[in-house]
């Protein structure tokens, strides 16, 4: 359904709703466009490409930087932000998602960035939009992220150069239930990555085909060793109440990077992380402030990708 | 006092606090004004008319989507908005609604939009204001909500034309704590409508004037037949708590708009409610979604409405 | 550290983090700029000033008079304004502040608005910041809050002149618990006051070097004689849980500013107050809405004095 909904019979982007099955030239375009963003900078800001333009942050569950990233993205087109958080609001009063959009987009509101807790969250409202409104999926559920990949994709092209192909990465942690995970591999397929490492906890791998064609272990020294990038993910600290990890000083012992350990990885190998991070637990601070890290990198590419998205459904 | 509060000598409006004697020519110009703004749509937004003016949305009440449709407002009309959320607040630390707008004011805010859970709160806000400020009653208590009045009537003018002498309409539901019936019906009356037929069960009608000259009954089909427009109303569940309901599925029965009832008015009769919708409860899903429901036109005239009271009061 | 912090080599201010030690013509500057925004009013904005700049509202403590006029100044010198707020954010996902910052920094934010619990927070937080990020602390535990001091004195100086070597001023309440004290006795003695009298109850006078110089007692008659202005504090209600304050009613007519007590001062003696108030506990109605209360007019200079720290700091 989502395939469908994103794309309009002239190709070009509706809704943002996953990466899974955006073409490449689109993909690449985005990254492009956001790379522009980055080498301009504030100064150049391109102020009236949605000026008189409304959008609406509709979080159904919080997200206090992804928010911020949006409405910073929104900001420097010139848009107007309207932000909508679920817990104060009427839903409280037992209206359904569904009004909430319909109700927003009644007010002239052209473009919807929503988070939800339910996978296809996203997808249901772009499905119930009228024409000429754009949804944005800032993360549903368990499902996707598609920012966040094209994100971590595009700080991983600045690294190491649009040639994925020679590329091996690992991705490392709770795999089985990170939406970032699932928009990073499809990203890093899209744009034919070289060798996928997914590495984690058994309790935390995916036992669907989320990782077909990943090399899939436990060992992060095995998995780590020559890797040019390595994708860490957050551990939900809910994991533990579920008994799939053991605890926090377990787990950092067998699964967080330090860097006696990034130093299996390739000399220049880098680290992202799509924040916030547990400092000590699947990161320690000497590789999260180090340089080999690129979560502030990662932070400065969000806002130009969100941008790259604004731009491209709504302009 | 609310009379007084809301017009200079010059006749000027000053705040808009009820619907309740504004002048016929008052109500109709900004009727007029706000159907310019539906027409010429975003595209041709006065972004100039209150740029540089702040306005306050000041909510003693959660109310997303009304705090939202005056932010739009202001928005389309260049004002910047201060929001102020009475839950985290320094009302908190026991400071006075007074003295939470005399503060803002003295910011240099010069609109405050506001809503109260007492009878007379933005009365009695509007009465300490300074010269120059203005307030707009976003709803207080169970007396008024004129900016909903005012987007029901332009609603109902949209589709029945300006001549309301001729038209019949019916309002439905809990009459006796509803802000919305009681502007609904001033701006009704001013505008000389034809018959009113108020509908409810006995527990939810009230024993005051505010249904003077109106058709009361507890029948709903009966006061819908051959009405040109329905006015329904939500029903707040706490009413259940305090046994003026029996049960949702009750009320349903007796007071639920559905397909079947709505054949009973004039084929080309229009549905009106102010949302969030009880779906299955006050209204079946057929009705809300159907061809005849104007709920989505209601919002969509909510900000024109909001914005030429706005640009009367402040520009 | 604070000072090291504050200014570059060249002088120009970088951070505000206290005004301990500004150099006088500094802090001079700044209420001239100030007054120069008071005297054009909202209608000569500069709203390029800061056009395409975006400041952070950082507060990890609520304060929404403080966060508004903030907001304000930012509006109206066209800069881009993010809000997070501690209480729903990702510091609940077990961030710390620096991450949180450093996060926001990276989204492209040049301006933060800090308010922390802990003194020496916004410090902490400036210490970390890249150059060209500049820190304004709105408030620090009990140790700092500079532009409360600075409109402070810009309302003394409208009212009294420039001349503050002949005027003599009361400092009445809670003084060891407070921010607001702090700074306003760092800004009148930088500005050369002729005379300070700190009074409140033994239990919240600081037992520190806050007060050298001050004359210093309990008797709250003797501290109001004769003086050109009164600083009341606010009295926060846990200093009765903590057994600091007997009772309400003792504080307020051991320390109470009433319209009787304040005929001791000069004939034409202001008053001034942080706000909120507590009506009826430091401060009598009769008082705080008199001809000589300045509180009104504190709050119009706040937003003044705000931009002018947020022009000085990021223009």
């Amino acid at each position: 359904m989502s395939l469908h909904l994103q794309s309009t019979e002239s190709g070009r982007l509706r809704h943002l709703l996953t990466l899974e099955g955006l073409p490449r030239e689109t993909l690449v375009a985005l990254l492009d466009r956001a790379q522009a963003f980055v080498d301009h900078g504030g100064a150049a800001d391109p102020r009236t490409a949605l000026a008189g333009t409304a959008v609406c942050t509709l979080f159904f569950e919080a997200s206090t930087r992804t928010r911020l990233s949006f409405q910073r993205a929104a900001q420097r087109l010139g848009a107007d932000v309207l932000g909508f958080d679920a817990s104060t609001s009427s839903t409280s009063k037992g209206e359904s998602a569904l009004d909430t959009l319909r109700t927003i987009e009644a007010m002239g509101v052209r473009g919807f960035i929503v988070r939800q807790r339910e996978d296809g969250g996203a997808a249901r409202l772009a499905a119930a939009a009228q024409p000429g409104t754009a949804v944005v999926n800032a993360g549903d559920g368990r499902s996707a992220h598609p920012t966040q990949g094209l994100l971590d994709v595009l700080t991983l092209r600045q690294a190491k150069g649009a040639d994925f192909a020679r590329l091996k990465v690992a991705i490392v942690g709770d795999i089985r239930h990170s939406r970032v995970a699932r928009s990073e591999l499809h990203a890093l397929r899209t744009l034919g990555i070289g060798e996928i490492r997914a590495c984690g906890p058994a309790g935390l791998l995916p036992g669907d085909a989320t990782l077909d064609g990943c090399g899939v272990g436990d060992d992060l020294d095995a998995a780590l060793d020559g890797v040019d990038a390595v994708f860490m993910l957050r551990l939900q600290r809910e994991r533990m109440a579920e008994g799939l990890v053991p605890s926090l000083e377990e787990y950092h012992r067998d699964y967080g990077l330090t860097a006696a350990r990034l130093r299996r990885a390739a000399p220049d190998a880098v680290v992202l992380h799509p924040g916030p991070m547990n400092r000590g637990v699947e990161i320690s601070d000497e590789v999260a402030d180090g340089p080999q890290s690129m979560v502030l990198r990662q932070v400065a590419n969000g806002v130009a990708v969100r941008m790259a998205v604004l731009e491209a459904l709504l302009a």
